[in-house]
């Protein structure tokens, strides 16, 4: 079943404010089979609105509008479903009569321009709003059907809730969306699409049908799985032979199969070992730390960080020998193997990680440019050091880093 | 002028993503006089975006598509415009050589569906893409202009911004809308609007009309100004004028007018006294640091910082003694203070900055609840410290302190 979402509002179309009521209309049309073919948002125009709605109706099975359902002069979706579907308005008596006990209640007298809320486009079935003023319309045409909702959250949540018990679960036939985001690091969007698309591109026709969307995020990227199913029980036994078919063509390259960042997965592995962790950062700036510690529980196996931004910083708090810096330049394997081997003995902690680099956008020289970064992990008594060359602005580079140390030590720990 | 803004990419269609380079693409339009009429987010499917595509030519002056000109099958934006115009799609061989060029230095083969990049609508321009390899596409047909530009911000951004200035800008012609954004911290909305709202009413019916959006990100407040004038000197003074009568209301809770980060104020500040920073963090594990050195330059002032985690840390790096964890407990002023006052002598520096709180979910207490966090800032011969309690989850506690530590450092070294 296909549907679409149309969010009314004009401050909606601001450089201020994003649509989020709709994920939470995603959300919950995906679990009773409903696919969002497309999002909208529109202002408070009738003629737009109307032409839109004239356009979705017959190419989905169902359009949901949120907002634009208040009593003011640009609060426009009733006007625009009427136009679009050449309905008349009609007053719906009860809805004022229970508008203007609702003004009663705080001893005041309903003004005029409040009726706008009771006007009905004729056909259309009245939802009673448990929360708020405005009431949702249902009404259907052809084969598709239209459910307008109000904008704010505490209305919409529980009204569009109450009719999917009531009409949209039953409608839907069953087969609901489920997903699975599997996480990899470490290679290209095109090097894993090139390895995984001949996998994924045959679970179209299976039983359980899978579609597969892959996405690069920050230098990460990123396969989300979407099974259609009957019930959950059928789409996690697809997703979970899927998922396996991925890990034995990727193989360790995926870190992640449940949506879990890198920094949780690390969390994992050192609280599995008992291991602690330190780290000497340089170009990162403590954002390894900060990420490593985003994770609730992080203080079990995180002991301390240092960030040492100046040479005499790393001279003086890890010991690293300034003919070491002079020698080979802040930026080198030598100094990260140092920074590492340093903030793990001074810490005594199991893990010592060491990254020091070029954030950019200045410092970087023909030999070593902008994004060159060594990193070097020691865990007891291995130890690994690689120099990367990360693309993009400052914050990327820095992300990037963090990122690549931790999955050193990833692989490490499971002796890959 | 009429825009439209359609966003292309089937993950913004899940429960997960919100489309958010539509905000960053508004205000550039709006600044140049176009108003956005609608924005619609589509998957990969071709037909149904072709569709959204031809609907829009002739309803609206320019239409903006961002995402979907990768590599891959699921992009789709190139053979959608090519199904809606009716155009066939020719390898354009510059590009092709330019993405060969591209994988070549980084000692890679580019894998041949790579190619589909190079793939362009006939008539239609190339904007070159330069941070990213997907490039950019310029077609009018009627009297609609159409702007296909890449999916990740540091790519489309400037890409946008480049067009703008070589094309747009002289084709709109009316008035724009120009915006200053204010930020405060240390206040709740309510306190600030109820100061704000008898000032910013007002601007509504001024010559050059100034409205006025409070916002309330992470804890923190915004204020956005949008003055609508033919032109931007126009605008530049009058909201120049709005700025300082709320500058004269609300006094150094404003920290930027600008919209530049707290990091890059207390930045300036520091280069400015040409002093250096030192932190000890504990509950913000390493993000205070990371957010300083977010900033370009920032190594001219930042010197180091430490994450100490454990007790065993904050006694071995900083020299707290161990009796005064005993005493006051981790969490508390006092270990606060001699935080700031180790990490300030152990790195010579002249600012010293000392957090311990505690970020949740566990760890509180009836006395000490989670978000409790003390904080230390020593300057040369001065100190202040403060305890502060934030609500919210982990890494809004963790923002918040390192927030309210970066304040307490600006007021400090204002002298207020």
């Amino acid at each position: 079943m296909k549907a679409c979402i149309i969010a009314v509002g004009s401050e909606l179309l601001t450089p201020f404010r994003v649509d989020t009521n709709s994920l939470a209309i995603t959300e919950r049309l995906n679990a009773i089979g409903y696919e969002i073919r497309m999002k909208a948002v529109l202002g408070d125009d009738v003629d737009e609105l109307a032409k839109v709605l004239a356009a979705a109706f017959g190419t989905v099975d169902l359009i949901v509008t949120t907002g634009g359902l208040g009593p003011t002069a640009d609060d426009i979706t009733r006007d625009a479903i009427a136009k679009a579907l050449a309905l008349p308005l009609d007053l719906h008596e009860p809805i004022a009569d229970r508008l203007r006990a609702r003004f009663a209640e705080r001893g005041l007298t309903m003004p005029e321009i409040n009726r706008r809320q009771a006007m009905v486009p004729r056909t259309a079935t009245v939802i009673e709003n448990r929360n708020g003023s405005a009431p949702g319309l249902w009404l259907e045409r052809g084969g598709t059907a239209l459910l307008v909702l109000p904008g704010p959250p505490r209305e919409m949540i529980p009204m569009l809730e109450g009719i999917i018990e009531e009409r949209l679960s039953s409608r839907s036939g069953g087969a609901g969306l489920f997903r699975r985001v599997i996480r990899i690091t470490g290679r290209t969007e095109s090097d894993v699409d090139a390895r995984a698309e001949p996998i994924y591109s045959r679970w179209l026709t299976m039983p359980v049908p899978i579609a597969t969307t892959i996405l690069a995020v920050s230098g990460q990227i990123e396969l989300h799985l979407t099974a259609s199913a009957s019930d959950r029980r059928a789409a996690d036994a697809a997703l979970e032979a899927a998922v396996g078919e991925l890990q034995a063509e990727l193989g360790s390259v995926i870190y992640s199969v449940d949506g879990r960042p890198l920094e949780a997965v690390v969390g994992d592995l050192l609280r599995q070992a008992g291991w602690t962790i330190a780290a000497a950062e340089s170009c990162t700036g403590g954002l390894l730390m900060s990420r490593l510690t985003d994770v609730p529980g992080s203080s079990d196996y995180v002991d301390r960080g240092v960030v040492c931004y100046s040479d005499r910083a790393k001279v003086e708090l890890l010991d690293v020998p300034a003919a070491l810096i002079e020698e080979h330049g802040a930026v080198s394997e030598p100094v990260a193997r140092a920074m590492a081997d340093g903030i793990r003995r001074v810490a005594a902690s199991d893990v010592g990680i060491g990254i020091t680099g070029i954030a950019g956008p200045g410092g970087g020289t023909a030999e070593k440019p902008v994004g060159t970064v060594a990193v070097a992990v020691t865990a007891n008594d291995a130890q690994r050091v690689r120099t990367f060359r990360f693309f993009g602005g400052r914050e990327m580079v820095k992300f990037q880093s963090a990122q690549a140390a931790m999955n050193m030590l990833r692989l490490m720990m499971l002796n890959i």
